[in-house]
């Protein structure tokens, strides 16, 4: 069912790899929803995924295109717009990497070149896209850039690494930059919270599996999956959400007001049942 | 422009008093979005009001009710899913009146009763009628209930008194039931921490004019209007926005996440220019 | 061990009732640190409880006083200042009842009576003590109140009920009177958030244990103490701390920004072994 | 007046450079309350400021180091060690300095070069000296390590440029170290968020005068000075404090929770005088 919330907008989504990536159900739901888009990843990212069967499935273009390449974000923009056919409406910010968590560096061993492209490539990868549109008048007025964040940005937990740290970076990096674009170009710029989420980038997480439970019975309205995301991204790039702008928006079924549920409770309790 | 994203749904909306009113807009907005309607208000805010106007614009019926009172919801629900043939999908609270405020006692002199008033009618009312609507089991599933807020619940302004208080009691209350409405029913609570705005209630703040002008120009986007706020509830009104709840949600144009702009300052450094 | 931190600084403790009382061990450490007390509490606790014996190791007066009650509390002042020889430097607020928690009365079925009693007991009377201090000059310049609270304010913990919102009232408060009396008489006003603690008010909510026990292995530096907080309260009586308030501080070994620590994952997946 | 609170403890001061520091301050203040210090900064700022003085004053030893340099903080904790005459107790890292912001690149025409150098001088030595004082088990269990942060880090202000970012990450730092140290040594991290101050650094932000007259006029206690600070530090480097972990601790006079205080509206008013 469409709304055609996004008739006539013009979008980009960066980080959609396969099918379990949230920026791809994003990338549908926008199109269901009446937006021409443009995809983009890296050049490896769209060997190893499936890019071209999204773009298909969504009259999309692909550009390839690392986000922390200043000559190669130019470049994605003018081949968007001319593919789309002007401006752009939003802008969608899926991208994370820690070399710290791959490599399993823990955080109090860590790896400093390696923590530098952490926050190179998770959170100034956000900044750089969007100075490059800033300076290129990339987008149009009223125009919505969402990226992806999670609450690691405010509590640790355990095994997350150097990624809080770049989650943190991008929140702040979406306050500054909201409030420059949003003066002057009353461009908006927010974060989404998302829970946690079984992408291929999300299994990487040491102990993905007992915190996906452990969130799960702590919502109330359970964890938030990758289509509901996309469902709220598009709220968020639709023309009726024109006032938000430099927030951190937790979706994620109540986790981020929660301190202690039955069910999480419950649960937890029968871990002493035989001792 | 309507994208029919209530379509379907039956809604009640608290505090409609008239054209000013930011529920009025919520109203016009759900209606224009599809949505069926109950307004409701004290008989006295009724008489004072014109909501009569409102009713006809939205095919909408008024059904008196005073909040704080549970036999008065009970009516209220009944004749709202008699009227609306069915459970309510969302629901509105714009409620707020602190006695404190209009007799003007400070709040280093106030009044513990009216203080016990302000409470009572602008936060216990919340919790009033979500309690009675889930004895009786009113919403549906995946309903949405919205409160507005103002971030005085956060940060001190000064003149606005035990309302800050209020807010800070009703945030928490959406918290609170939002995690047993959500657990049990599936039911969405959250609250809208709106701009400043020139309604009825608003101009009774003192010194609303200059504090109107202050967070207009600390807000990069500019103060949120009531049509803008009315525009962001329908999207939290609708099935696109399922797993936030719990959520107090800045609709501000960035205020909340400022301390500093370049227009406020300039406009603050203006006050020294003769001295 | 002494360091002489509140020497010759007059001091009343709300709250006290038997040696687990965080606010007993408040009065201890403040004694030791070289203040003079004045010990109060309803004439009912006084009773139930054991104060005759803090008095005794303090050389406190005891004053009961019903902190709801604007006579009682000026007679408290008129007393402790006569006693005490002088306008007082620091007050501790430790209150809170919740008829809705004793009577088991759930959240969503809740008695409003009781939660204006709840309010009242836990919250206002925070508001009394300090709008009959300053309206009788009773503080010195540069003087600190606290008052205890709970991360309940923030977060929904489960059978926690309208304590929740007690706190968060209380807390509002703490900045709405930390912003008056700061301006005009240097004043300041904060609230402890902290750990849960076993005195006789914690025991009596709902699983307490299983809720220690989590929090406990949430905290990289386990739950506080009554211990603890009353060499934190000490620091916050004492002229160090001259330009903190309006604040929630956190005194719940890292409780308050954790998200998942290592520990209590490990706890939670045993929970798992024999299903 | 002294009250020995760090009697027998010894501590590191990074990041003092003349006698406006807040650093310059701590370790004067730290000093008389009995600590022992190893003062340190880089050559560079050695040369330029007058740290000589500071060393005399408080019988400190100066050991030059690049606080991003681990093989530097190694051989500083080494030699601090050696001249303390045991393990460390505490810590303050006062570091932080954009070349954004001295060669005046506004945030959307950022040299990203210069954004990794900011990071990595005013946040990344924060991870460096914790990580090197973790692996060489430099610090006393119970130990406390403090680092220097700004409100910029939750609100955009005007001209902090990427130190908004900095101070982010720094505050993201403390908490993911700060879980980690704790769980393992007892070592509790914080950061105070400071009102803005008259420092060398300070007086270098783009129109500080006016933020410093905004701030004072908002905060109902007044702006928090170098000395304030230093007060405040020594409470939280004591003892008292053990159980205070991972927070940022506003110590600002109140300016964090305030919308709006009675005198800086009252002075916003003003500019419209003559208009």
């Amino acid at each position: 069912m469409s709304y055609n919330l996004l008739k006539g907008k013009r979008g980009i989504i960066f980080g959609a790899l396969n099918e379990d990536s949230i920026a791809w159900k994003v990338a549908e739901k926008a199109y269901e929803e009446g937006a021409q888009l443009v995809l983009t990843n890296t050049s490896v990212a769209i060997r190893m995924g499936s890019l071209d069967k999204l773009a298909q499935k969504t009259g999309a273009k692909i550009v390839p295109a690392d986000a922390t390449k200043i000559e190669e974000l130019e470049r994605l923009y003018n081949e968007a717009m001319e593919y789309l056919g002007g401006k752009i409406d939003f802008i969608l910010h899926s991208i994370g990497m820690s070399p710290n968590v791959r490599k399993k560096k823990p955080y109090d061993n860590i790896n400093y070149e390696y923590f530098h492209q952490t926050l190179e490539i998770s959170a100034l990868s956000f900044h750089k896209l969007l100075q490059v549109a800033k300076q290129n008048d990339v987008i149009n007025e009223w125009g919505s850039v969402v990226a992806l964040t999670y609450i690691a940005a405010q509590r640790t937990l355990t095994g997350y690494n150097d990624m809080a740290e770049a989650k943190a970076l991008l929140e702040s990096i979406a306050r500054s930059f909201g409030y420059i674009y949003g003066r002057e170009k009353r461009v908006r710029i927010n974060t989404i919270s998302q829970s946690p989420t079984e992408t291929t980038a999300g299994k990487a997480i040491k102990g993905m599996d007992s915190l996906l439970d452990f969130s799960e019975r702590m919502s109330p309205l359970g964890n938030a999956s990758a289509e509901d995301c996309a469902n709220y991204c598009v709220t968020l790039f639709s023309d009726l959400t024109k006032k938000v702008t430099m927030q951190t928006l937790y979706h994620d079924g109540g986790f981020s007001n929660m301190g202690m549920s039955e069910r999480a409770m419950h649960q937890y309790d029968k871990s002493f049942d035989n001792y």
